[in-house]
């Protein structure tokens, strides 16, 4: 037996579905919850300790107690500045170790989750517990991407693999082979709500949001849920392009609903098919 | 004599710049001035027409029995959809053929360039005519970049060079080694204004502003004015890494100034010396 699963959650709504699975199947569950980007609902009625980022010790030590030897890592968490991060001993030394200022947020994951392992736990993957989260192949709703929509989808590739390149970003908004915005630091919630604006005439533009080549998959998935359609919708694209086996998307059916309800096509795109010309 | 210059003039202060200088050179000049970028002020006094993106015969017509023989592209344009752009049958034919949804940026830029050429002109760089606009190596005014801008500098130069491989953006903001903000089609304004709010605490970010390797140079190099400064401030920032002999500074000595009264430093990299590593 593996004891109850380690959730370090950040924020929305998937941190709290992976607590309830855990409550449902008897597994249980000890959650380290973050000041400042885990929900307060995600915590409700299981075991849970809440900490700041920076402040490593007090966390592990917690999961250990609580018998927890499997960890997910899951929900966005905004990167803070060294200064705000207010380090604790040992996070200090790993970051010292790790170089915090030249790695990029998935070299950033990817050394916590290798840390991680070194204190003997063992890492999976929220789409290894959740498993109908991962996209497939294929539209979602009724609506399908037309011709240069499907040009826009390409040049969003090549834009977020390029991004990829500088670990930066997972998303781009295109538009008539107009790249309108590339996401940083700010988010998918943001990009969207700025590329309205900036809209041109014409047919709407595309929402491209895939992972990153090597992205440390157990660490930091890109996802998508009803919220995003309705965003995408009001910044007035015409849908949206996923990555089949490579984004999560929270409540699949509510997501095909939205998207049918809005007009607007959501498609999972085999990147491996899809090879992407800069 | 190669008679007045052509201006094919974009926004911003730059293209009255070019044509005061043709003025009171004597040389004289023409300008095609594009309905919703040119500002007024740039055409008073000067020979010119009025005209909108997609309408070029009109436009090549004009340049041609003015009597000019060498043209200057100059300030930037906002590239239209193809709605937006309502191209003339020659507009069309050149963008049927360049295969306009499918280029980025700069080689949009490259093939009107050379499609300008294949109408007889030469096309010369604002810098070759304005000399002193170019930015030399080393800071602007008092204050110095330290490691930790370095450090964010470094970043930078590797993340606009990776967005450069996809024909975006040209600008980025780096804080303590987190990529704030990329810019795409918003520009360095827009950029500058929601790396406010994204600022973490600590040290500023840096604004890191490059040409694109493989950029047309003739068309389209990336600028930064007094107002760039004050924005930059305006954002928490700490200061503005430029590209030695490829970035544009109108009105130096202001923008120095600027920058000593804000505190902020401007300094002119060489980007061979600075070789950037993602």
């Amino acid at each position: 037996m593996t004891g109850p699963l380690g959730i370090v959650a950040g924020g929305g709504p998937l941190p709290r579905r992976l607590v309830e699975h855990c409550l449902s199947t008897g597994r249980g569950a000890f959650v380290v919850a973050i000041e400042g980007h885990t929900e307060a609902a995600t915590v409700e009625g299981v075991d849970h300790l809440w900490t700041r980022l920076g402040q490593t010790e007090a966390a592990i030590q917690a999961l250990k107690q609580a018998g927890a030897k499997e960890l997910v890592m899951v929900g966005p968490v905004k990167r803070p500045s060294m200064t705000e991060l207010r380090p604790d001993r040992s996070a200090f030394k790993f970051l010292a170790k790790v170089g915090f200022r030249s790695l990029g947020d998935d070299g950033l994951l990817g050394a916590v989750v290798k840390a991680l392992e070194e204190e003997g736990f063992t890492i999976r993957g929220v789409d290894e517990l959740l498993g109908d989260l991962l996209v497939g192949e294929g539209c979602f709703g009724v609506v399908e991407p037309d011709e240069l929509a499907q040009h826009d989808i390409q040049r969003g590739i090549a834009v977020v693999h390029a991004m990829g390149a500088a670990d930066v970003g997972q998303a781009t908004v295109v538009q008539d082979g107009i790249v309108l915005g590339v996401e940083a630091v700010e988010g998918t919630d943001a990009l969207l709500e700025r590329c309205g604006p900036l809209r041109r005439d014409g047919p709407g533009g595309v929402l491209v949001k895939l992972s990153k080549p090597g992205q440390e998959r157990r660490a930091d998935l890109p996802t998508i849920g009803v919220e995003t359609v309705e965003r995408a919708a009001a910044a007035g694209l015409r849908g949206i392009a996923i990555e089949a086996g490579g984004t999560l998307v929270v409540d699949a059916p509510a997501v095909s609903a939205a998207a049918d309800r809005a007009g607007l096509f959501i498609i999972g795109i085999s990147i491996g098919s899809h090879a992407a010309t800069p």
